[in-house]
């Protein structure tokens, strides 16, 4: 069958039955009531919670083979969460786990490819798996196929009873000895752990680790007592130096800075782009540029903004401090500025990643955006966006935030160049599609800004930009301005055989990878 | 039947299985997932949550007969919410409602008791319903039995699929227009809304109402957006003058004094008072000035508490200011001192209900609490607590958390005097069995302090207070004093009808009361 973005889909892969896309705001949940897996528990008033070893605590929760684990990556490249926990599940011969991480971090010797190797890991279901596991994966790696949620889905697919985690280990960077615990204070904070928030509240039994014990009642408790079973103390949970590599990180590509300045650009001609207006901007090289773009043309203008939402990076804590925004609602911190910031300041805010992206609520934070900064690796005509996989069908990216911010921003924009290397961007068709064409106001290329005639908000922001001299393209004209550059590349050749499936933000299967022949 | 504490039950009441209280430490939950109403949502960008009209609320949340609806109490005698929905309800013909709050408040023109009368409501279940209705349904208002629950048994209840809310009306002092919403500031600020997180989580749909609407993003979001059905605007929600009254006040009375100063005195001769205690007073007369008595103890000694639970009053804040307490963890905020306190201190924290007392999380705070200071209408020989019935059978109090804070804290200690009035309060046999002796470790009167001796601690705290000059005397001492001094009162004579059923936190019947004969 092949889905409304044109993709064709198997019925069924490997016991997953396929709902095909329908369209970004096509998908309506059954009206059942939200599934739980946490069991009514006895208070564990007279036992005590605090254990001395990962073993210990692995024991205590009743891990067994087959089950589901889950982490958070609020650590990044940082984490030293993951591997100990692996390795320690390993000692104790417990295998064939599902493995369902917020997202997947870089861990190395062992790597998680090397506990999938080992039959510890039989299963992956995260929003990326970046590095040498995704690369492994699309070779054949996994004898099940990997699902790919985007952030807004993975509570909703716990809601709805599609993911079901037996044992949630929580990193912490305090905790007290009975479970309150947070990221946003001790020598390795990370920050917001807004990702663990839905584990906390669904998963069958809880873990929390953490290299920080501090005296009872720990506050702020973003995690609460009354969900945590076990808490463990280790040596160290992570290196906060390396928390916001990888991500966030501020270019000096010209390049990229004159995208990140048309994307600036894009937000302050729009009408939306007024005293109270909303943002998102992320945590990608051109993003934090951009961000510093918008805040000049904020001074520029006299105009605050009433909140910005998602993962907060320095150059946004900078913005609050100059009281151009308002609000930072943040389901994650992308370096230690950020992490740290939450602990002073009310205004700058933890929150659920339920509340942040999750379509199936009665309300996310993101619908409520007005400009909506994304990052891409391939942007096809239709405007489908590709943010997993690279021109020679290795993973690169993760789903992150971005299918559930194009769908909720009013105005979304999606910032690229037009070649990377040798190798076109904006193509034909994507290789992967990961946000639908319908959800991508604008596309901002150093070649151009190409507006999307079927985007909801079409009209209004090509009247608002024709007011400027801002260069407007066709998609088309990127297209074969790139192709002209680099000519038409090979195709990715493939078999058959699923290794991933691409979720969209309602559960529907927006696209599949397949086993790429090397 | 008869259960642990000697009542006698019946095995079905009205429909109702009795499940007979076992002992204050029997109480199993079932291993089963945690249930709620909420239903997956979806995302409502696109439609305004904000109406301007309760009747409008109501009618979008598409509440109709026969379903049940909840409140918070946190604006006590002030609440204008109550009355004000409930008038729309009857305005719009619905009927035959289950009326479920955290607890019953006083309203007037029309009462709850009047409501009941005119058949919008039908049947009651709270943590009390002091006043007009509480007499009212002692005297066989309602076709069903009343239902009360201690706090802590309220998300219990709901969790374990007892008590399924179908609307929750939650009134916020501060909303912004997409059901962000709090009480800590406003010109209404009733502080914690920590009652109506388990509604807020559970029940199917959920109407903020508010007479203070803020710019988007309210923070703090005591209540998140992200399960809010409808906001209402109205003119009024309570009045802050009275939101303190009827609990919130402090004694002169001499032996009301006394008592309240013996009841530190037992806490600071504790081996247990040290740096880092932790306790708990309320907010009864005798509480807040035991609370002072406290204080001064603390000062004296150069000791410092981690930690105050529940209701917070001005003293209590006080001491935090004072830094004689690290962290305030609020459920409830007695006064409009209290109320305010949060927005501008991090370590004074707005905490759920359940974390505070439900027995069937993975812990609850007041299993952590050294000390509870508790109210008491009567204590009989076996250390029973009424918390419920006057001596001619009127009903004079509500469960609030007391049976939980006996059970929770290391040592529970009761305060009252051995008469009020012509009525003895300690007798042979509580009128209501709400508080079972098991969980009581002293009795503080003015004419001695009476240890239990089937307390898990009474032979640490017989040592302790033999330590001093303290006046110890046995339970059947102080019943025999009383009723020396006023005779034997005459029975409080009861059809055999079962008007009100007093669950205890794990959700078995401790007690009935029956139909009082006038």
């Amino acid at each position: 069958m092949r889905n409304a973005v044109g993709r064709e889909l198997p019925e069924l892969i490997d016991g997953y039955q396929v709902k095909p896309y329908r369209g970004a705001y096509e998908g309506q949940p059954a009206p059942s009531p939200v599934h739980t897996m946490r069991r009514a528990g006895k208070s564990t008033s007279d036992t005590e919670k605090l254990v001395c070893s990962l073993e210990e605590a692995i024991r205590r929760v009743g891990l067994t083979d087959g089950m589901t684990i889950s982490f958070h990556h609020s650590f990044r490249e940082g984490d030293k969460v993951i591997g100990q926990v692996l390795a320690a599940i390993r000692g104790l011969g417990i295998k064939h786990l599902k493995f369902a991480p917020s997202a997947v971090v870089n861990i190395r010797n062992p790597s998680v490819a090397d506990f999938v190797r080992d039959g510890t890991i039989e299963r992956i279901e995260a929003s990326g798996i970046r590095g040498e596991l995704g690369d492994a994966v699309l070779e054949g790696l996994m004898r099940h196929p990997v699902i790919l949620r985007p952030h807004g889905s993975r509570p909703r697919a716990i809601e709805a009873g599609e993911l079901n985690i037996d044992v949630a280990f929580i990193g912490a960077s305090a905790s007290d000895e009975y479970g309150n615990a947070t990221g946003q204070i001790g020598p390795n904070a990370c920050g917001s752990l807004g990702y663990s928030f839905i584990d906390e509240r669904s998963a069958d039994k809880v873990v929390v680790i953490t290299d920080h014990l501090v005296d009872f009642p720990c506050v702020p408790a973003s995690i609460s007592q009354q969900y945590v079973d076990v808490v463990v103390k280790v040596d160290e949970i992570g290196d906060p130096e390396k928390i916001g590599k990888g991500a966030a990180r501020m270019t000096k590509n010209p390049r990229d800075l004159m995208i990140a300045r048309r994307a600036a650009d894009v937000m302050a001609a729009s009408r939306r782009f007024r005293d109270g207006f909303s943002f998102q901007t992320g945590a990608g090289a051109i993003s934090i540029a951009c961000t510093n773009y918008l805040a000049q043309h904020m001074q520029e203008r006299g105009i605050t903004a009433s909140f910005a939402l998602g993962g907060m990076t320095a150059s946004i804590v900078e913005m609050f401090q100059k009281k151009l925004v308002r609000v930072l609602e943040c389901s994650q911190s992308f370096d230690s500025v950020a992490a740290r910031a939450m602990a002073d300041n009310p205004n700058i805010v933890e929150i659920d990643n339920a509340v942040y992206s999750n379509a199936f609520t009665k309300g996310a934070l993101l619908d409520k955006l007005n400009f909506g900064v994304l990052a891409a690796l391939e942007v096809d005509t239709d405007f489908n966006v590709n943010i997993l996989t690279g021109s020679s069908g290795e993973m690169m990216g993760g789903l992150g935030g971005g299918p559930d911010v194009a769908a909720g921003a009013d105005i979304s924009i999606v910032c690229l160049p037009v070649l990377r290397g040798r190798t076109p961007s904006i193509t034909r068709r994507v290789f992967t599609c990961c946000t639908p064409g319908e959800t991508v106001a604008a596309v901002v290329t150093e070649a151009g800004i190409a507006l999307n005639p079927r985007h909801a908000h079409y009209e209004e922001l090509k009247e608002d930009l024709e007011k400027t001299n801002l260069k407007l393209v066709s998609i088309e004209y990127l297209q074969q301005l790139a192709e002209s550059l680099t000519g038409v590349p090979a195709p990715i050749e493939t078999t058959d055989r699923v290794v991933c499936i691409v979720e969209y933000r309602d559960g529907t299967v927006i696209d599949v990878i397949r086993q790429i022949k090397r």
